[in-house]
């Protein structure tokens, strides 16, 4: 066995992984809480589902969008080896302001169901902005790390760091105009919401192919 | 310790593994939650209690349903060594459609609690078209790892995955016949509910003996 | 990297652990969400807590018997290496009647809260039953295991799981007459559920003293 | 695969780690399950959201709160190896009164929210005892491992949990001062909590640089 303990204020990141795994888990399940069925009168069941299309949507976009942050999350601290006291903070924030989408979620659906159109212009406008805390969290992860060669493995070209530290400023934009837009028409931002989940899924980083060819692994 | 990062899009499934097992910890756990006591009068605590049993034989069945899918899900992934982008897709497919698993088991138990037959039958429908989602989500992995030797360990025989992919199948076609049947009337639909959570739990690949016989595994 | 296959229908533990770890943990915060403050007028908030006293006895005695429950997962699974069909279903309905407890608690609650005496017994005999359930799925697993050496520890003597068999059904007996002494006066059967904790804390397996001395485990 | 068994009554901390960990992804996630929307009439969801500041404050200062646990419980079992019986109960004690915390920070809202200032004082004092638990857990945690350097890696300094212990005593004695200070007035309760999560986060253990220079750990 090999032994957890390293001297100085660094430690092994497999816990780290685990515990943010863990928060992800709950967070991606407790999100179906919000579905909720409204009391109904016998034999109208099938409306009072349908009366809840809007949480069915807001659930689904909200579990991809968690989901591509679970894979981000994955891809990047696959090549992490030790972590310090600045980078727990910074996993930190990122772990709350992800569990705290199931709150803007059930805003969001709320106001379709209840609400007039300032009330989803105010709901699109919360939800967007904690969306856009969600992508601010990783902003200063890629320049801790590129400055911290000693928590990284050492086989990350030293690059990739730098390259990657503009992502999370465009995910800060696109949810900004998103606020936006949405007090031109809620619609609107609910389909950039969607349009979002589709972006970070496409450029979703460490799944995306990288320059030489994938190389497929040697059976260790 | 081994180097967690490889080159290339692909990483090693233990992190995979970990997220998937606590999100189907979370959502076994949270299918209790659905066991609510109504409000009795002083005496009658008997009562509100019995008056409870469809719930908790919907509890139970969905818990047994869970349950089996994690088995399958562990047998399967004792098999995968490496995951890359298609295949973190699928799992989270997997993983969302069994999250949403409470619901329908809430509407079910509320239909036979407070429905009449139409919302019975809506209510059997409607659980048998999630459970039936759960099985699709199976569809695309067996072709997917049949074609992506690497990411499979070594000693997997080829044909493996190729003689699996019908099972998901056979799920979804159950699950469509338990919906019409539930519209005849809602006790059939259940009826096979049960049957299949039994069909499940009989065919629940990788406890079932291989062809050859169970050698024990050799003290490593 | 050890291959995590296994011919055969045989698998490692270790994915197992890490499932029921998460479940318990799950279960043991779950219970917590039972303690809800009742609406209150203002300047009335201490009554209100106050007025909450059984639940939080309640909660503290399920949560202090799940604890040991855990306790004894590890124990025992600290001595298994591998896992095959049978005792994954044991390990499920191990789990599936621990995921039941906050329930019952729920409902004891209940009763001491708004119920008379007659519902208070209802509450203690069922919280018993399915207290009494949980000790009742651990009766297969010791015999199943002296039976099947090849999943064990090689380092675990032969006589220990025979040694063990008995212990689950002194829970069934102690819980049975505690749901019976529930209908002589409901704060016997609660005496006797505090008095259970004890007895689970003082006999818990693994972390009794075994007949020769505790050796500490040289530094590997 | 090195065995998981150990003579005697002590075994390895690795599935204590993992259910601690799990246990605290679900307290850090169930906290946000707090924030609720109060029903709105069409067109007032923004004040309604509004209204809920206390809970957003009291979420915050919670999740930190845990999350700092959560960082020293990380930094003391990476110098763990070994757990007993002892150990164990301590542990989950620890887990106890941190997956309570949810509980009096609902308390802390509502009486933000709904009570007068008598019931504010209450709920800050019932919070800080909750808090005051928290810290009250890790008292005997120091001594304990001093006295059992047999749990402990070899490379750990001697005097290192002798000088650690004072640490939750100066939790367990703030808390007692934001409960009391709670009476003069609320708000004096409320920013000494808001101080003790700064405090704790500029304390947390293991993060603290070491008297010698943090060394990179070596590329192992």
């Amino acid at each position: 066995m090999d032994s957890k303990f390293r001297e100085g204020s660094i430690s092994e990141s497999t816990r780290v992984d685990a515990f943010s795994d863990a928060t992800f888990a709950v967070i991606i399940t407790i999100l179906v809480l919000e579905l909720r069925l409204a009391r109904f009168e016998p034999g109208h069941l099938l409306e009072s589902l349908l009366h809840e299309w809007p949480i069915f949507v807001a659930v689904l976009v909200s579990f991809l969008y968690i989901g591509i942050v679970w894979m981000n999350h994955h891809a990047l601290f696959m090549r992490v080896r030790y972590v310090d006291r600045g980078l727990l903070w910074i996993n930190l924030a990122i772990l709350l302001t992800s569990a705290l989408l199931p709150f803007p979620t059930h805003v969001l659906a709320e106001a379709f169901k209840n609400g007039n159109q300032f009330d989803q212009s105010v709901a699109v406008a919360f939800y967007a902005g904690m969306a856009g805390l969600m992508s601010a969290a990783w902003v200063p992860l890629f320049p801790y790390l590129r400055d911290r060669r000693h928590l990284v493995d050492p086989e990350v070209p030293a690059a990739y760091f730098h390259e990657q530290r503009a992502r999370p400023w465009t995910g800060v934009a696109l949810y900004s105009v998103a606020a936006l837009l949405g007090f031109v028409h809620p619609m609107l931002g609910l389909l950039l919401f969607v349009a979002m989940v589709v972006y970070h899924a496409l450029t979703s980083e460490g799944t995306k192919p990288k320059v030489g060819p994938a190389k497929p692994a040697k059976p260790a």
